[in-house]
């Protein structure tokens, strides 16, 4: 079977723990197609390589199959999940990761149950999705260490998957999942819309979670840092400095021509930013 | 078709810009051979890109795209554009990252057609050579982003050209590319050459753009920031210290035994170097 | 043939020089599958390199082809060298590269004949190993570059073997190979057991040459740069604060919660640890 796996992990490319992976999957299934999609998620950030496997996996084929392990709690009581949606299959321990995509999903069907159990947010699955706790052992590589369940389960669970078995074949069926809470954009006093800086990139481009459905039709002018954005964008060469546009996963992102806004703003993840009147 | 797509970029890989091609690429022709030339080009640095692309492409298999995307001028009027030569083609937005491939390609057939337009340098194409501007939006991913033509234009025009297609079928002929000028060794006053850093690699080494046919039968000594290297060495174990030696590329560089020259000598890409006379 | 062959190099991934050896391995045998083990060794690191490659190596498929080029004496008199285990085949400088694999194999085997020639250190093979010295010209790209074999040797004899040919073709037989010693656990006086650290990975965690066999039933407490861990835990996340458990290789790892433990100890690879009477 020729299918893709994708793989999403904070284990840096140096020390060989992405190739044990890899090698795991391909004697299994030597057809499987392997790509990375980051492998620098900064150390134990679950957040952070959620956001980036929601900004990717939907541009894989259908079928596809997204492992990600950001695996703090690996070798405690922290379950392991196979999570199928309608168009691809996620493997990832039960800790948030999959937060963002279920978001998404539920974002469409207009569902919103979430369900705070000491600290802990479970989201009911959406419907048409079906999920299991990873608990049949004999599709994992042997002896299984405490410490490396990207290469003794995530993996070969992976790969046998890719070998078209039922995702039920694995464990047994689940209803809800750990999420962690997505910061939603919302109006202050003055009916302003206030957003959050949820993701820098390479560029030290700050992506934002305000889309472009929160402009409204005469335009915005954003405040952020005390600085003063006029109007957005319609790409990075127009307009000089600090430019607002909306990026092409439909996130308001702040960008400074041939530099780094993140730098220059001396911006973070978790930042407020903030669309006015143009006219104020 | 099992056919080989290359890809440079100044993407990184932390961000999940650079899976987003795959994925669309996989999606048109999951056949298809994806290899990372490079994605830590400097953001921004066309020139960076054209020289690592040129030290690469030449040893892909016959036929294999090569797809360069480092785009400040995404989303605006510059051209996205595919270049076929005998051996392979290029898709790229037509901002000179073809500059050192079209140098190598005209070199060896002795054409130096450039004409300078309003600053932008326009290269006629070499013979044998064909082109055309991406205008079929058919072939691109909808609806298409003003920011990431990477992901929408670029990775899906290689997918499609990978299954076979024509180049005429994406867009219309031209007749010539953007490039910039390359700068080339040249003899001073006194008849000694005199050459450029263009590239400083991972270990440090400076390359220069002096061939192995600018060193004199005699042998040459090298002027660079003040220090002398008295003779080329043929290997990096040979001598200590500083050495030259031609590498890889056929281009003289610069290396520091169990050290980065670039380190020791604090030296830049464009810096001088200089051929003198050994016994001088 | 649809073959693994892996990559260990130094050579980072920013200048396209891994990318040359894919080109060059996918123009031989285009059905091979390329993957990546490290290419962040630190520059002429054998050491790291032939570690990287011990810890990962196994979990390919039988019959990979592992090529490993860290090469500081590249062009120089150093031979060039195929190893074949019962399982996978080994392309690299005859440099110490194989020193990890080697000593794992020769463990199993509880062969340990080591000879010491001049400083270097020549190991006859374990039995059922067999080597040649890479000597037919034949096999590789022309012209051959003196700084570069990677690309211009081990990339092409990599892909020519990947099509299955015997390594005997290659050059003649060779009964030993160049390792560097590996430092082993050793008792004290006071008959308490001493390592050391052997890689740090990019969590900061640090990796010892202690095994779980060297830990006495009753546990151990670990000491470690004036610093005492009481015991041993199962996984990261049990306790707080620096902890010491086994890794997925089998190697005595000390890790911090949160944090680096590299960093916050000051620990560097060579570092002394030892296992004392935890009631002491």
């Amino acid at each position: 079977m020729s299918r893709v796996i994708t793989l999403t992990t904070d284990f840096g490319t140096g020390d060989g723990y992405v190739a044990s992976m890899k090698g795991v999957i391909l004697g299994i299934n030597p057809q499987a197609t392997v790509v990375d999609i980051s492998h620098s998620v900064e150390p134990q950030s679950i957040r952070q390589a959620s956001f980036i496997l929601h900004t990717s996996w939907r541009y894989f084929p259908e079928g596809s199959i997204h492992v990600v392990v950001v695996d703090p709690g690996v070798g405690s009581h922290r379950k392991a999940v196979i999570l199928k949606t309608p168009s691809a299959c996620f493997i990832t321990p039960d800790n948030g990761a999959l937060s963002y995509v279920l978001h998404e999903i539920a974002e469409t069907q207009a569902q919103h149950s979430l369900v705070k159990i000491n600290q802990t947010i479970i989201r009911t699955l959406p419907s048409e999705c079906e999920a299991v706790s990873i608990t049949r052992k004999e599709y994992w590589r042997h002896p299984v260490s405490t410490t490396f369940h990207g290469r003794d389960i995530f993996a070969p669970v992976a790969a046998h998957l890719s070998l078209d078995l039922p995702i039920t074949e694995f464990g047994e069926s689940i209803n809800n999942l750990t999420v962690f809470p997505i910061p939603t954009p919302f109006q202050d006093a003055t009916g302003q819309m206030v957003g959050h800086i949820i993701h820098i990139d390479r560029f030290g481009n700050l992506i934002t979670n305000l889309r472009s459905s929160h402009i409204p039709r005469g335009g915005a002018a954003i405040e952020v840092r005390n600085q003063r954005i006029d109007n957005t964008s319609r790409y990075y060469s127009q307009g000089s400095g600090l430019i607002a546009l909306i990026g092409g996963n439909d996130y308001l992102e702040l960008s400074y021509r041939d530099g780094s806004a993140a730098s220059i703003l001396g911006a973070q993840v978790g930042d407020t930013i903030k669309l006015v009147n143009p006219s104020a």
